[in-house]
């Protein structure tokens, strides 16, 4: 099978020569021709250059090996073509001004994918033409309560206290905050398909801060709308939050695929999900803690799974900026090679 | 009942004329004597004198009319008594050299309780004196993952990666690191109950970080050993972490009650655990975005447990520090006097 081939069988709960495999944050970390770029370009300025942010999708895909690429395009410019004066620090967005008041939600404007987010459009566009069949290509958007909380709390935050508050005690501004941001996200991942992306994570980091009933008040409408637009397109809507196991099964409500964490077992989270594709999820330190740890984890998420059907191997968080690449190399191989021996997967998914 | 024998009537699954309540973090904060001490003595002054540190827990019991005072002892004080350098920011502890050899390992001693604890035991023995029957005193200690995890990483961090990693790739420098962090929490807790303390709560804070295999192999003996002692030594055994869903059963092993963080669902907790008592789990951002919000959220949690006996109701995180006594005074109230209306409480317990 080729890479995108597989890839999109797993997705698709279908058998498979081998598990397909990419990462969170693949596309730039240390791979050197990122890092060459960064000498003289922002993250922002490269995220914003079809040519360069294509280059550093396809290069990580390639130099890894992994069977999909990862759109290099930050979770929040969706939320900057809304208006939003945004600055990426090492330790994530920081907002201009928060909000906080109906005024602030009022002052967003809807974007227009085509017009205020073409530049990703183009780089799907390149990145998809430029692969081919060797690995599909997976846009990414932000969720609808990460990028709430922050833009609420205006700076990365270990609990988003602010953006809580606001929900519980202005449920009405809450809504109308997630209703824009909605309507944006639909949009920008409807454009996304269509320029060619196979796939669209939707990155609903934070989401595991709540607890089912609000989560399912305060988010899960707003999310499914943004999951059925990309199945609508015709392409793969992932799900996945950092912290998700108490509301596993509503991240797969709707979804195509469920990204687990490293916070769970990949076992028990398929006995939650039924026969809902799961991705997912090798410990982050793990790969950072030489190849004996890397391997065993590798083995772990392997026997997690038991050779079942539709799953798909990433890490369980984004891989640490500073990962070798080599090393990432190493378990796209590793992971390749040992699943093709297992035995349900000789059966091609007998074991569903 | 009073408010002691409520507290440990609930801790030990027997029925209660009302539910009782504390918070976390609810020694401090924004009550009125903290602030006017605070203008005078830094955190770690507070909290090294028996004096001043016993004032602080008793002034936020009687205040805020909880059923238990919480001890204002930070969870690294027996980490600093074990030798480490540790200054307390508003972020959270930073230490001076954060320990990543065996060396780093080998240079902790093992500090005494009566020796270098001391305060922390007359600050007990104060309160349970001052307070008498009318609450009960729980002492707090820190898990061994999470005092791990702030030694290894230095500061606060959101994944804990450095201490993940050193998990995963010197597993026996991590035993010997649990090791000597378990060998002075076993004596600061035994110390803790001996000194007067009804209950001491396990902080295991980030220990929801890991998968339950890592947790059982990396976290589990260790913490399981501390459980063991408050309860052999006559207390309560707490146990708490901060995204515990992953790990839930596994952090009730050995405990008398499970902390419930504001992630879950205490109606699922409570199918998960069967007779297991457990605390919390009331969202810290309720508390903040104003009563109506405050009012049902302590209505849904007191619906989810939908009156089984064992329950200690909480925050499910700690309260925000600018939170206003009178909020939490009202909690207070409205907790004892909805809980007493409850049919199954009125029956003693009778769906348990």
């Amino acid at each position: 099978m080729t890479g995108r081939g597989r890839f999109l069988a797993a997705c698709a709960g279908r058998a498979v020569d081998a598990t397909p495999v990419w990462f969170m944050r693949q596309s730039g970390g240390a791979l050197p021709a990122y890092l060459a770029l960064r000498e003289h370009h922002s993250v922002l300025e490269i995220a914003r250059s079809p040519d360069l942010s294509a280059e550093v999708a396809m290069t990580a895909a390639t130099t890894l090996g992994t069977d999909a690429a990862v759109m290099f395009a930050d979770i929040m410019l969706a939320a900057e073509a809304m208006g939003v004066e945004l600055e990426l620090t090492a330790d994530g967005p920081v907002i201009g001004r928060p909000i906080r008041h109906a005024d602030d939600v009022a002052a967003l404007r809807t974007a227009d994918a085509e017009a205020d987010l073409g530049f990703v459009l183009d780089a799907i566009g390149r990145v998809r033409a430029g692969l081919g069949e060797g690995a599909a290509v997976i846009g990414v958007a932000g969720g609808p309560f990460t990028v709430a909380a922050y833009l609420v709390d205006g700076r990365p935050s270990r609990d988003q206290l602010a953006a809580r508050r606001l929900m519980h005690g202005a449920p009405g501004l809450w809504a109308s905050l997630l209703d824009r941001i909605t309507e944006t996200t639909v949009d920008y991942v409807r454009a996304q398909v269509g320029a060619g992306a196979d796939a669209v994570q939707l990155f609903d980091s934070w989401a595991g801060a709540l607890g089912p009933a609000d989560y399912e008040r305060f988010v899960a409408p707003w999310s499914r709308r943004i999951l059925a637009t990309i199945r609508e397109a015709g392409g793969v809507a992932i799900h996945f939050a950092a912290a998700g196991a108490a509301i596993l099964e509503q991240l797969g409500e709707g979804a195509s695929v469920v990204g687990v964490d490293s916070g769970q077992s990949i076992g028990v989270a398929r006995r939650r999900l039924g026969a809902l594709p799961v991705q997912g999820n090798l410990d982050p330190a793990r790969v950072a803690a030489g190849w004996p740890a890397t391997s065993a984890g590798i083995d772990d998420v392997l026997a997690a799974n038991a050779g079942r059907v539709g799953h798909i191997f990433n890490t369980g968080h984004a891989v640490p900026r500073d990962t070798a690449p080599s090393v990432l190399r190493d378990v796209v191989d590793a992971v390749h090679e040992r699943s093709a021996r297992l035995p349900a997967m000789a059966l091609h998914g007998g074991t569903r």
